[in-house]
């Protein structure tokens, strides 16, 4: 049954999919085995997977269907097809680290946010590429090459959550999750043309994902749409005591106010300074012009961030995280490309004080970002300083110098697409997740970005 | 005025200054004299104070009383006289770290816990001795040697914050404040005779207080009767932005329980384990035995804590702490003994990666102790294995391998005299501060240690 229907569904939001779910006009099942369809059919050229579990997903559908026929689901996404990077356990399937060569052993439990997943009644469909070990901003290992972005394909997805963003934008999945450290889902959110949000460091759980830096490693979640994320994050959210940055949640938010005029809205203006390349300062321009309309009584602040010197504490934390990448992986780097080895051995050669320096260094950030989000409540500023390379181009070293800002400063930030591979960041200050959804949906509604055919 | 009574009030409780103060049964101007005293008479014996600030206290009192008169106070200390250690800044006092010789410049602010007691009225008598940098367990810097415990004047104070417990001991001030990094205060609380608290992590902003290992850094507070805690910490606790590691307060616990029975409470029974000699374990069996009885309906559930390897995850941190002295305070080591340099050295000698290793440990640890905290409320252990050390002698390596607990899983931690230089630990969860404090109220009333002479 459904499985006429079911393919349009592909390409609508997770939202729309909870809803036709309910409503019985679909059943997990088709969703699923279309899902799976496409997957066999695309993925060889679009790379987006590494690892399809097909027949447990198809399982997890017939059950998920079956819970809905007794009126017993799960919980709000029964039935609903994901993926999760190959950075995160699932268990029996082996986590490969976008690392050449099999993982030596299977994954023996689910990651935090994987087993809140399954808790809700997710469908697991499989794992997605990164880069190798994660560390990368192009989408880019030693197995496969240069995942191609499904929106430019003669350029690159972005990484390192490279392959979740594209099955989110190729209508594999209707969701996905993949690391964002320091920007691994909103830079191939942009290039990709899909939606990416980073939770507020230590609202999700990191438990079961493989370490980059654990000071700014976050799990990153990939939709269609702004309005799919919050039941995803709602689904996902909660203190666990097995990740030592996990925090019980704060005194609630007051509601998150839809009138963005209530909010102190910063525009980040020194895009010169930042390396910002005219095409992506333009298609920032143009959007903040779209947007602009929403500020009438109190019109958006234009500030500096150069002073910051993002770029360089990105670097101070580029040594901590080549440290920990040898400290927590040694035994998998076996399997690490030469370049990776190279770029890691860095760190072996630093000592002990460089590395206490850089976490200094990384602490006076914190301290400068907290200090901006005393005058604003949310800035705005492009997601990548230049448009998506072609593929096989040699990377560029500022592609996460933009989305660092959020992942150093421990903030929130929700990437939007603006088209062509450009991006729109909000950041918020710590806690200010639910408010950043919440502007972003108000945003995207006007920025008139086409959001994919979405299935009536 | 009030002169002959004022030297009574010396080795009263805080609160129970606040109150005459707030009665005019006491002026600050008296009190701070007799504090003065007192001090120009022992402190040349007692080596609690590197720094007496006798006249900006004499102001500060005589502005206490105007205020007073005026009915307009500016807090509930106003007019307390208080000490803080030569680790915390105060503008206009050279900042000393317990290094030999003259620190080359004055601190031109206050440290935020500073701030926060002069915006309540405190007098600041000035600052109180360390070890040298403020990494020591004994009270020994190589400016002054070993400070004597006033409990018992042939053994050591007990350190970092030595100074500090030796000036409430002794009847200096009403309370002060010192570093807690792995037990600095709890250590001399214990050999003093007085009470320590190490609060939550990220509750007291470590603004201005020189670094040891930023991951665990606390301000210390040290007074003579738990009561006395709960005021200073509600005039300093608060969210500060400068602090990268300070937070917001999370919604406000339940309402403590003074009833014992109520809560969940866990007592270390591994003391042999743990390297605990007989006349400590002695010391805590009688204490537990005297308290045993608030405890009528649901007793104390014995466990054994070894198997956490605290002490090894303590020798981790040792070469963070290291390696982060020698980055946060490379001027100020041209001042290091030969020893302590030495010391620092092993850090220079380590890797990145090394330090990166240490840190994955300590997470390993901070999970282990928030699971302990999932079936009990709260621990009660000895606050040190051993009694004070002789003045000269070497320092043991275990002295604080009961307080790392805490201090290495985030937690507050209330140490109470047990008498002899021995103290009794209760550490709870983070967050828990006010809950420890009111079950201390508890369980010092019962443990009838001699509270010393309080003033009528």
């Amino acid at each position: 049954m459904h499985s006429a229907n079911a393919d349009r569904f592909r390409h609508a939001g997770l939202r729309r999919v909870l809803h036709a779910l309910a409503a019985d006009q679909l059943s997990a099942e088709a969703l699923t085995r279309a899902c799976l369809d496409a997957i066999a059919r695309e993925n060889p050229a679009r790379k987006a997977f590494v690892h399809v579990a097909e027949d447990s997903a198809l399982a997890e559908a017939r059950a998920s269907d079956r819970r809905r026929a007794e009126g017993r689901p799960l919980g709000r996404l029964d039935g609903v097809p994901l993926a999760v990077s190959d950075s995160l356990d699932v268990a029996g399937m082996p986590t490969g680290l976008g690392l050449a060569g099999a993982a030596p052993h299977a994954a023996c439990r689910d990651a935090f946010v994987v087993e809140r997943l399954r808790a809700s009644g997710a469908v697991i469909l499989g794992q997605t590429q990164i880069d190798e070990a994660a560390v990368g901003t192009l989408g880019r290992n030693p197995a496969i090459g240069d995942v191609p972005s499904p929106l430019l394909p003669e350029r690159v997805a972005g990484g390192a959550s490279a392959g979740a963003a594209v099955a989110v934008a190729a209508g594999f999945c209707s969701a996905a999750l993949g690391p964002d450290a320091m920007g691994g889902a909103r830079i191939p959110a942009a290039f990709c043309g899909v939606v990416g949000l980073r939770p507020t460091l230590g609202e999700l759980s990191v438990r079961g994902m493989a370490s980059i830096l654990r000071r700014v490693d976050c799990v990153g979640v990939l939709a269609r749409e702004v309005a799919d994320v919050a039941p995803l994050l709602q689904c996902m959210s909660g203190y666990d005591p097995e990740d030592p940055r996990s925090r019980r949640r704060r005194t609630a938010l007051a509601a998150p106010d839809w009138q963005p005029d209530s909010l102190r809205i910063g525009v980040v203006a020194d895009l010169d300074a930042l390396g910002v390349e005219a095409h992506a300062a333009q298609a920032f321009g143009r959007g903040i012009g779209r947007i602009a309309p929403l500020f009438r009584v109190s019109a958006p602040i234009e500030l500096a961030i150069a002073p910051l010197e993002i770029a360089a504490a990105r670097r101070a934390a580029l040594l901590m995280l080549e440290a920990e990448i040898l400290a927590a992986h040694e035994a998998d780097l076996a399997r690490a490309s030469d370049g990776l080895r190279r770029l890691l051995g860095h760190a072996a050669q630093r000592s002990a004080v460089d590395y206490a320096r850089a976490a200094r260094r990384l602490d006076a950030l914190v301290v400068q970002v907290r200090r901006l989000f005393e005058r604003f409540d949310v800035l705005l500023l492009p997601s990548v300083p230049i448009g998506p390379p072609r593929l096989g181009a040699r990377e560029p070293g500022n592609l996460a110098d933009l989305t660092a800002l959020a992942s150093l400063g421990g903030c929130p930030a929700l990437g939007l697409p603006l088209g062509e591979g450009h991006g729109l960041q909000l950041v918020g200050a710590p806690g200010s997740d639910l408010r950043l959804l919440e502007l972003g949906e108000v945003i995207e509604s006007v920025l008139g970005v086409e959001p994919g055919a979405v299935a009536a």
